[in-house]
């Protein structure tokens, strides 16, 4: 568990995409990003007050999370001594870097002798049980993708910012980095020991109230070769009451793999529906979250109005035109 | 890999179940096994010479095996002592126990002073790649099972042996800590990182000759909720142009998860078929592998006739009736 709120790390970023996990906190937990710190020559903003280490600290930061992505996989000389001074000034560190803050021995050593935490998020940091497949308390909604990368996470994401919106109860639940650092918490699933993944999706999504979801963070795709495994221990472990479809219409190949074509999403809701009710047979697909980046509004529109008459369930883009519709659709599960 | 032929092994085995891995290196690679070590006490017998280590040295062993489970976790100070002097004797040795070889600092000292290697077939020692999906030459026959423990090494073991004998190009390809000692090589696979599972099987079954068959050794279920993960990166990983199911008729839940019933055959062969399609457009399912080791022979005649109409397909024993008929099924894949 990461301490919040946070101080994001912005450093010497060359532009705002590389500094996509600090937009993500900024997007979905404002409360968690108190403010800025930008080296000389960072192209990137959040529109978040600039602040030094000691403003920060005033402020109440608990936390430095670097929110860029680092050039060549080394942390530079200049980064090193901001997150140093940070230590010293008593900030945990947070990261989802390749090369781990751990292996870093000036970190550790500074880090050791000011008491403070390292958080290599891309690292589990939990010893999971092995699935025991018991059914839990509360309910679970889980995002599945025809490929990877098509907007699994923003749609969990968006559907519990609109119940947390509606007064309901619901926890988004992160399985990667990028979503581990926008909560403070979660299973770094990609990383995670083969015996032990559907585990440390049970471990992530404990009992709860029975009116609680639960929006579980997706990961690859039940089609795609290369990580086709870890989705599986997410549609086992997570034992999801509602599944929502996830879909990109204009890719022309899975991602990474040329030459193998993505499923329709009649397919997809075969396969992910069948395996599901193995861990929960009252599981049921309840809607289609469309990624629709790569169409225009009209486009976006008619493709999503086939769709929904296709299925027969709500097809929306939640960046476009938000997710009431798919957390509405969960009210009947 | 390990360097063969072994001295197997036995040590104090309070019984001959305990020694189940020297077993099933007899069975099934008996040019492996040269001889038998055993202490006092001990209760197994694989009906092998019994050696000492010089007289094993000297009949050309290369590595000594640990073909029993020891107690409680421990390598007690009576192995130690046997395991320290084979490798001062210029052996290897090769476990398969949760506790491993490395984590013991004599042996780690004496292996290093000796110029010996230490094999703990439970831990990868591979930096296998990310699955990339491509094609590869050669033909591969996956067992997958209704349930953990059906019987699908035992499947592939009998297949390979017969294809052997038969003349035809076949390779055991083992993904568990028993196969890989039967064969000397092979994936933990329940040990890999969940990101590199289906590529450590691309690694494992490369690129072969048309008519040569990797035989891989399957892993827990697709219906398993604790290792669906396992299975499916094999399933994807592996890219088979075979299945065989595999069952156990008289199981009245899956393995450790009360509550939880063995789906039917069909089920299983419509979920596999579906997602070994997406690797592999041409694959088939061959045949069907039951163990009968709780029926009757009239009972498990019976069966098998009745499933072989139901499903169209070859259902044998391969224990108890051979593995021939799934051989012959491959014909015509």
């Amino acid at each position: 568990m990461i301490e919040t709120p946070y101080l994001l790390f912005l450093g010497d970023a060359p532009d705002q995409l590389a500094a996509k996990v600090a937009q993500g906190i900024k997007d979905w937990r404002p409360e968690f990003a108190l403010g800025q710190f930008r080296m000389d020559g960072c192209k990137a903003d959040m529109k978040l007050p600039d602040m030094d280490l000691t403003e920060a600290k005033a402020a109440g930061a608990k936390t430095l999370v670097i929110g860029v992505a680092n050039r060549g996989g080394v942390i530079s000389p200049a980064w090193k001594k901001v997150l140093i001074q940070a230590l010293e000034e008593g900030f945990d560190l947070a990261s989802g870097l390749h090369n781990l803050l751990r292996d870093e021995e000036d970190l550790v050593a500074v880090a050791k002798a000011c008491g403070r935490t390292l958080h290599d998020v891309r690292v589990p940091s939990v010893k999971y049980p092995i699935a025991n497949g018991v059914k839990r308390s509360g309910k679970r909604c889980l995002a599945v993708g025809t490929d990877c990368s098509v907007g699994k996470m923003y749609t969990a994401l968006a559907m519990d910012a609109e119940m947390r919106a509606q007064g309901m109860k619901s926890t988004f639940r992160a399985t990667g980095q990028t979503g581990i650092l926008i909560t403070g918490d979660g299973v770094p699933l990609d990383a995670v020991v083969a015996d032990f993944m559907a585990g440390s999706i049970e471990y992530l999504t404990p009992d709860n109230d029975d009116d609680h979801w639960d929006l579980i963070e997706g990961q690859g795709s039940l089609f795609h070769v290369s990580y086709s495994g870890v989705t599986m221990a997410l549609v086992h472990g997570g034992q999801p009451d509602a599944l929502i479809l996830c879909h990109e219409p204009t890719r022309e190949h899975m991602r990474g793999l040329p030459g193998y074509a993505l499923p329709t999403l009649e397919a997809l809701r075969d396969v992910a529906l069948t395996l599901a009710k193995v861990a929960n047979p009252d599981c049921v697909v309840v809607g289609i979250s469309v990624n629709t980046q790569h169409m225009s509004e009209e486009e976006a529109v008619a493709y999503l109005g086939r769709v929904e008459a296709e299925m027969g369930l709500p097809a929306v883009d939640p960046f476009r035109h938000g997710a009431a519709r798919l957390v509405a659709a969960l009210a009947n599960v």
